[in-house]
């Protein structure tokens, strides 16, 4: 299970040397992650409204390896890496559409945090209806990798 | 009564013609505008949770006059302009440190949103103390046009 | 001649409110006049190398009439409105895909700008073949009008 | 060596959860990057003009600690950790200034790119008075540590 997603780099992605500024890449990727859940079935809100919980980001790896430039076409492809009782891995990869380059891959590690008090957000274990639907998707994605 | 925020021009805020991308000031400009309302008592976190109130955005008109370059000092002055029952307008002045030049004018108008219902915000009038606050800010905008 | 673009509101789009931070509406803007532009036969890049020009801003006026919220498709319609020697007014319309509300209108006045020299741009006469592109769009929006 | 700078997190940096958007700590961490080579007496654009290279982004490790909130004063402290005849590894901290709580930690590795062809960027190795200077900035670091 692979959800890609395009865009096309617009003007104001860019920097002053004329490639896309990094921090860009993070809000695509953060917009990545939740169009994922919501493909594989957990919608960002009904998480939140139904569940009250959030996957929170606590730690990213990123590899910028080429550089993004103007109005390249460019993919988004993100899978689950790992999967745990209380967080996952999400694996990000950024290619332009033209050639398949790699631009950027970037690793995301999340936690269900419970969001009952947001002024006091806790680590939580995923709930079971939200745990297999999440495995589903790595089970799919292993699949692949053996293929 | 007008309330003065610097910063300095970053390599992240310009574009690929090396000057800033017009929406960089928008986010300063809204920083501004509630660092003004903190600046005449009326902070913006007190106004959500005392009076369920924020004073959203209904319009802007800005101009561009010179164009703002990596490492340049500017200052933001934002002072109010015109303050009604449920609303106002505050007058953001974006200049270069250096020499006066302005770069951006902007004004904002907002209305103050009662908050008390998210999914429905609604037009609300001003609470006394609130407007007593802003109009002495008012007030001493235009005795500064005076002198 | 009328350019439509879509996109779905994304969680980084939204402020503390749960409503779109408005900034974000004049990122997609700017990215949206560079595509009317595109799809009149004048990209940007083109207009860049090959005549050292471009549309630059000099104002905004913008109406924000209804909150956009998280997950919400919207589409941004981009015409032009008005045509000078040097220059352009551009109307960007963003409405909620779902019902047709409009969230934000916006007028955009560009000039064009001779980038000979980066650290001195200096507004230009539209070329005579880029002005009779953007004067068919104009006819075109304008028989729409009269429709 | 340690450079630091302080902001407050603003209306605009926050997310629908009331907690900083973790994109705008890449902006933040970005921007004290070039403060820090300019505070060791490298400034961005003397390093473009003079030399035709930038320190380009190759890698980040990001951990989000605790979340940053609304109005909350922070510093971003910026150390040189390790340098190379190619590049560098930059360790940005990020903690509330109230009560020194961690918010986030980043690592940026960077390398030295040639600018001469804006559209084919090349590692190349640091001249030597910029060596130089970074390398007084990694002793005071070392010694730091050591203390």
């Amino acid at each position: 299970m692979e959800n890609i997603v395009e865009r096309r780099i617009m003007w104001g992605d860019l920097d002053a040397a004329g490639i896309v500024f990094y921090p860009r890449y993070s809000e695509w990727i953060d917009g990545c992650a939740h169009q994922f859940f919501e493909a594989i079935g957990i919608p960002h809100d009904r998480l939140w409204k139904d569940h009250h919980m959030v996957f929170g980001l606590i730690e990213t790896q990123c590899r910028f390896k080429n550089a993004g430039r103007y109005h390249e076409q460019i993919t988004i492809a993100t899978e689950l890496q790992e999967l745990h009782a209380r967080g996952m891995a999400l694996q990000h990869t950024i290619s332009r559409k033209d050639d398949d380059t790699v631009l950027v891959m970037c690793i995301e590690k999340r936690v269900c945090l419970d969001t009952s008090d947001l002024l006091n957000l806790k680590v939580a274990t995923i709930p079971e209806s939200i745990y297999q639907k999440l495995e589903r998707a790595l089970q799919a994605h292993a699949k692949t990798m053996d293929e």
